[in-house]
């Protein structure tokens, strides 16, 4: 059946499931390709396909990688000392992208969610254990959401790691930069305001 | 270079030079499909390269097509007393999305455009003059976009066309359905009032 239906039609369903892309983008993303040179649109073909093809996790930081260990973990220019902790690989991409850190990561790839059945055991807490062994380790930031599942994750993590005479953070919460407190919500605001610094 | 390149980043170059995908959309799409069965990556993949792999123009439409003559001009339903002249194959995909067109078409490629040297001589005319000459067609409808290069087009196209004894009309210019009067710009208002039909 596949074969006699009309390729364009394919390449539109199929970019209409991503996330994002509606009937229209995906009507105008398929035009386009159809408009650009072969060589064009097959890069971004082989591009799809090698995703997945030479990647796997870090068995340091557990980010995904075509490296073992990873870019970030073999880079001798970042700090070993401090250990960065995200939910997911693109929060690593995210917070690379600011420019705001130049130490480790560690991805535990979920939160603690009780209510998606999801326990400390589900997250890849074993080898963050491992790493914090190692001497050179002295802080741990904890950079998960600040939503209920993220706050939740970062205090069990504290009282784990913390008894292990390390120190542990927490990435601020608060009004975003270049914002107006008149429009921020009344949580954000109390938390602001919390986490007040002296100046 | 390339194959030290992070295949995450590679994919993300790729997504973002498509049009209306900017930078957080491409690493969106690209942990989307991390995260998806390596199949679907794979189909989304394979429907890029089949996209060009079997398509031409159509000889007697010039749509885009896998099959020629194309399944509309193939189509025993379709009205071969009307042929509706657009100027880019998106467009029939667009109309036949109305339902609103039980006919033919005819794709232009291009509009009449002296400030970019697009004359008539670059647009495909000349099957459209053959199919005229057969004695089924009645009518044309010249679905131009209502932009100064399509009315030049739609004009054109009237004068080459009437005087061998067909109906030329052109799609309605107006206030877009659902929208409001008091949004619309004085161009199209003045078009619309021009355009009143009797109630």
């Amino acid at each position: 059946m596949t074969s006699d239906r009309d390729p364009i039609q394919i390449l539109i369903d199929e970019f209409r499931r991503l996330p994002g892309i509606g009937s229209k983008s995906a009507q105008r993303l398929v035009f386009y390709l159809l408009k650009e040179a072969d060589e064009a649109s097959n890069q971004l073909a082989e591009a799809i396909l090698g995703l997945k093809a030479g990647l796997q996790l870090c068995s340091q930081c557990n980010n995904v990688t075509d490296k073992n260990p990873c870019r970030l973990c073999q880079d001798p220019n970042r700090d070993p000392k401090t250990i960065c902790v995200v939910e997911e690989p693109f929060n690593v991409l995210s917070i690379e992208k600011s420019g705001g850190y130049r130490g480790r990561y560690h991805v535990l790839h979920g939160v603690i969610s009780p209510i998606n059945g999801v326990g400390p055991e589900d997250l890849k807490l074993k080898n963050l254990l491992e790493r914090l062994a190692d001497e050179t380790v002295e802080e741990i930031i904890v950079a998960t959401n600040p939503t209920a599942e993220g706050e939740a994750t970062a205090l069990y993590l504290s009282r784990l790691i913390k008894p292990l005479g390390l120190k542990v953070s927490r990435i601020a919460s608060g009004i975003p930069v270049g914002s107006d407190i008149e429009y921020a919500d009344s949580v954000t605001l109390s938390t602001a305001l919390a986490g007040r610094r002296s100046l």
